[in-house]
């Protein structure tokens, strides 16, 4: 899977995933009123009015980009109807010829890692029948459990021809509170980028890389440009762009010297452009638009920085 | 809910959560032949399969307990349907009157822990109502994006009057990789149990036990000992009893003097015990039985280690 995702990133030239993370905060009144009056304000109605909003972006970006990242938490709050939309939402971009990143950071003990490897990536044995669950590309991993909890993953990656992201450095203000922490002489997140490495290095593509990639923060670029160095085979998964306070020079450093190894994902960047005052002008009603021409001007400022 | 947790464990005498962590191999033949006839061998039937299996060990143990926890990757392995029997455990696990404990191990950057917070433990506005998501009484939640990936659930706990237990030293033989590497003399889990205390510090209910608790497992009694001391206010959720090796004896450390602060799990112990040689007399049919003597066998084998 690492492969198609490098291919695609060649073919489009934007090493971007736009994260589909949709709160109705963003969603244009029309939608939500029909779905409101379709469906009452219930789980039910949020649910379809995220399906069509997410339907509109991905229609307007899905021949600009290769990748989108749908955060599950922000379906999960919807409850069963919400899930549902997660994955109508994978298939739909599936069908698009997107690769998905499911951002689930699931992680836990080995025999219930496997259980979310089934279900995200895998496939479930019910009675000798297999059967796909969630089905996205890629997922999002937690380390915190150690070898044992990610080994699940790299097993279904290697049997299913998947991948998966492990949080390394993740973008949020207070990710040094345990992820820096100098243990002889390297912080938390370094022992966790060697053993990525280390996951990872029976599972390189024809790309070069590995199908057990890392999630850095953009909002940490010399973070970024050590851990570049710690795995250079990992593909980088870089959050924060944006909205978090990346900017397109901070990205180079993720980026090895062939222009490739690093996705750079922007959420409510993109997909609520409408509501930033440079896209203002596209209105409610454009609010796709607006997100098409958001990944225009991004694929405009990373090209730029590197 | 800390304190409804408390009382609940004094009335039942009994520091005991059974995991409700059903796998297809758990499930008696007669079960799940039932549920493969009435819808085929989907994850709908599998599904169906799992609901009736988690009745009649609700059923049997509901008298004897506090709580349960039911492990979400072994239901979102089956999908939609698998999250549908989730919910449903959940309702039917509260109204018998038991304590549920979601054991959905999640955390993200602060706007995305917002929202797994409300789906499991809090409740979504839409359009000016308020819902009821999975609505667990607690939820169990991973530290390593630090506190502005845990305060969201705090906020909620102290909104709605619920609980976290947020992972410390888990009971996995790898938890050691990252969790116990050292820094400035203290091993990382110490730091996330400095933390936990501090986190739980102004939700103390009037059992004098905070609604942050803490994981921390048998398998590890000498940290169970030390945890201890650094979190004196923290109920701790102690999970590797059983199956992965925890014996009564090693889990006097995990309780203060006061006979509380810790609530042990058992999963597959209890709920396949009719697997187990010393309930094999049981057999299939009488797999509900079996888990009730196993809940009386772990109730009497904790008692006399205390």
């Amino acid at each position: 899977m690492i492969d198609t995702l490098v291919e695609k990133i060649k073919k489009t030239n934007a090493p971007i995933v736009v994260g589909l993370d949709p709160k109705l905060g963003f969603i244009p009144s029309h939608i939500l009123d029909k779905a409101y009056k379709d469906y009452g304000k219930t789980l039910e109605g949020a649910a379809a009015a995220i399906m069509e909003y997410n339907r509109g972006i991905i229609d307007a970006t899905h021949d600009l980009i290769p990748a989108v990242k749908p955060q599950i938490a922000m379906y999960e709050q919807f409850g069963l109807p919400g899930l549902t939309a997660y994955l109508e939402t994978v298939k739909y971009c599936k069908k698009k010829g997107l690769v998905v990143i499911g951002d689930v950071k699931r992680g836990d003990i080995g025999s219930t890692s496997e259980s979310y490897a089934i279900a995200h990536i895998g496939s479930i044995d019910v009675g000798g029948e297999k059967i796909k669950v969630f089905d996205e590309d890629f997922a999002t991993v937690n380390p915190y459990l150690g070898t044992d909890g990610i080994k699940p993953f790299t097993d279904v990656c290697a049997a299913e021809n998947k991948g998966i992201f492990v949080l390394v450095k993740t973008s949020n203000p207070s990710s040094g509170e345990f992820q820096d922490r100098e243990s002889e002489g390297k912080p938390i997140y370094q022992y966790v980028g060697e053993m990525v490495d280390k996951w990872g290095s029976d599972l390189i593509g024809k790309c070069g890389y590995s199908s057990v990639g890392a999630v850095v923060g953009a909002t940490y670029p010399e973070i970024g440009k050590a851990m570049r160095k710690v795995m250079p085979k990992t593909y980088i998964l870089v959050p924060g762009y944006g909205a978090q306070g990346g900017k397109g020079k901070d990205l180079v450093h993720f980026f090895n010297d062939d222009g490739l190894g690093a996705i750079i994902n922007s959420s409510r960047g993109i997909i609520a452009a409408y509501k930033n005052e440079g896209y203002a002008s596209f209105g409610e009603e454009g609010y796709a638009d607006a997100a098409r021409q958001a990944v225009i001007d991004m694929k405009e400022d990373i090209a730029q920085a590197l």
